[in-house]
């Protein structure tokens, strides 16, 4: 196995919850390779016990923060550097929440306060950690920072509601910024578009199985798992995507890329089967 | 000339300014092409003589109203449909602002409350206006709306600043609602992408007559004009484009798909003419 | 109903067969809307019946020709200009043939031979249109050239096999031709990215039925039959569409932006239903 | 330095030339990283000095072979598998070709025996490789196969002519038998699209060098270089990247989201000062 891929490199991963969630499986990933790290998410996360238990076992300081609060995010990025003697290599951000995905409100019934919030949370919290970051000149050069999104910006799907523009505005903000960032310092800036996850979050969203299901017979290599996702976030932090930015990259075992797979339309042909009886 | 492409519909236009708004030339080809309709822009908008004008020489009611709030659209809705006596065939969306572009805060250094006004005049509103319209049953079986937006939303424009991310949540919202809209009532959400344009709104941007002029010459065809785009809106309306929905359309003279173009090249190899001296 | 959108202007439709031809449908509307055509197709589909009854009833002479072969593009572009007295407004390029789908030959073990001739006939052709009509200085300014598509250019459908890759080829090269088009001749080249339609050539498809249902089921319009596109067709040929260039339009019910639906996901589900018995 | 990233993996490297070659970069670093590979080019290649003193260095025999034969890459592949006593773990195809540039057919004026060679050695040569290595089943499960391509197969560069439509078939023949692959192997394919690079494949094309500098202005990291390139590829023959498929990713120092730049906005502008004076 290949080992020291990220040796030397110091990261901020935000939005590991429990051992199912993408951040989770990136922060061991990152230290394996031989990264030291951070850790931090809302003060409300920070109490359970398994990201104690995480940030323990990694040696990775637990920075509480409300992401929608600069202050909170630039004592994230204070302490991270006062920790690791010096600037950032990496960050992850792995936030998103619906008001309305959770209150049930559809998205031709939204909640514009709870919309409001969705796209703080989700969207404009990246906007905050890049700006706070970059005014902070806390990211050294050739750093590189990733958001997690959702093919949900580009292509709708039933019930994924205010979270589908949520991801279409993270998305804009990692290019915006992306420009900013790479012009200037030489920073890069990237999205990635994963398979859906049966992470707490993904969990919320109505019909949550069925689609992946379908998802994975749609994907030649089926569903790409947090796992997955991790490892492909290592090689974006490395030294060997140096060049890579502004861009929205689908780690989804090629489902961005299918109007129709044999083994869905298999499937899907034996929903007539019934009917015809 | 064609005529009546637009006989016995009836339509809402919001965002006409002054001759030189594209909403302005959509609303005179509509009238043209025998649709009946009602203007709505901002109590301050619709205070000035030139909106007055065009309402009264094209008989097109104005109807003041705040595109953030619900109650104020309601209200343009209610009454337009008053005034046709049914319900409404077609909308143009027409709004943008960003007062971090008017403040001249830069990309890295974004006031927040200014960002979260960017977005909701430019972009939320939009869902405001088709959740209205969705939940008072207001559009006809058929019906056609459109907004317009800008490349920035797909690729970094320097100086678009904010505006860049509200057009890419503008867009996302048409496709998630445009689902909606389209699956249960047959109607068709569109945005169309249109060239930079003199209008009041497009000449904010910072260095906005070098990007007018490059795009020009990108473009193979020129950049589109206001006229170009409000007939190309008129054909959205019609009857024509029925089976067309969630699409963000670009009319901008071919800009969208060139990479370098031999005028751009030229014009670009000048500039070192003179360093070369 | 509108008329004359097409007044005085004059067409070439290439690949009309039968009365399920899209090109069939654009020959109707064109005519029904003011234009002057005239119409090509290989020489044994000038046999038939149907295609010479048509002719007659559109008073649009048939001009046989071999779309691979450029002697005979040119026949079609001189005999067209003789019969019009003047240059060409707008041409539909709608042909396309795969010998590989028809000798059953899978994706993993084309036949070369056929490959290359699934190239000549369904994208090469285009470029010989396009070629030929602009060294005979062909087309008026302004004139509108289009091609017909389908989505399997972008992701992978089970069993479209290399026609999938034809029409990627083809769409490039509406673009690379188009910018020359535009640039030096003021003339617009876009193609049209259409639903799966029930014609002859669609019907070859394997699993065509299967997909046709989930298809329709994914677009919140439900498929555009060929008279839908017929009439964008004629949007694209007018003058109000004169900026649009390089483009390819979706004209599917929405199908490209949806990722998945609530009536096809309701429609998968029950596939499961037969199972768990 | 990250050591061992492909330890143990067996790759064929097509289309390295001389120490400018991506292709080149690739076979040096993938060696580097503890993979055994063997290199393939025509037989005219073979017999230059450089690439023999490379296959020496490297420890990678040379197998010469017309990647447009299916013959010849049968061999390759044979030998290839015969060296490593297993399967192949990773492919590259960097091959590109163009008569109609070199002899300089513009592309409304094209030689279509000329398009014919073009398609094959620069698009078709890809699917013969893919077909080749599937019905030999030479390739390992998790494999991965990479392709080289330019963002002009999706926006047109003055002057790249027909190699434009030759990398969007290059892309979709990536597509299309990645989803067979996949599907059935657990084998993925992309392309990666890399900035313009000074390869002596890329300087046949007209005007590249103020299209070299215009690219490096536009891109916020700079152009990307053969040596980044290889860097990448690297990635993407790694197990880190194993749920990536189908996909063609932008290696270009963030060209392909920026619209306009700031540093390519001030030398353009540069080229009015000229005309004033």
């Amino acid at each position: 196995m290949v080992k020291n891929l990220l040796e030397g490199k110091k990261g901020i991963i935000f939005g590991a919850l429990n051992d199912r969630s993408i951040a989770w499986k990136v922060a061991e990933k990152a230290v394996e390779q031989g990264a030291q790290i951070t850790l931090s998410n809302t003060a409300v996360a920070c109490r359970m016990g398994e990201i104690k238990e995480l940030s323990a076992r990694l040696n990775a300081p637990l920075i509480a923060a409300d992401a929608t609060n600069v202050d909170d995010l630039k004592e994230v990025f204070r302490q991270s550097m006062e920790i690791f003697g010096g600037k950032v290599d990496f960050v992850l951000h792995s936030i998103g929440m619906s008001l309305n995905v959770r209150k049930k409100r559809t998205y031709n019934d939204l909640d514009y306060d709870f919309l409001n919030k969705t796209l703080d949370i989700s969207s404009i919290s990246f906007h905050k950690m890049l700006q706070t970051a970059y005014q902070m000149d806390a990211i050294n050069e050739w750093g590189s920072i990733v958001a997690l999104t959702y093919i949900a910006s580009q292509r709708t799907l039933f019930g994924y509601n205010d979270m589908a523009d949520a991801k279409a505005l993270l998305e804009s903000i990692g290019r915006s910024f992306g420009y900013i960032f790479g012009s200037e310092r030489h920073v890069r800036v990237n999205t990635i578009s994963q398979s859906p996850t049966a992470t707490t979050a993904g969990s919320g969203i109505a019909g949550f199985d069925g689609l992946m299901d379908f998802s994975d017979r749609m994907s030649p290599l089926g569903n790409a798992t947090a796992e997955d996702c991790a490892n492909f976030c290592i090689t974006m932090f490395s030294d060997l995507t140096k060049k890579i930015t502004m861009q929205n990259i689908f780690h989804d075992g090629g489902f961005s890329s299918v109007g129709m797979s044999e083994r869905a339309m298999t499937q899907y042909n034996k929903s007539f089967e019934n009917e015809s009886k």
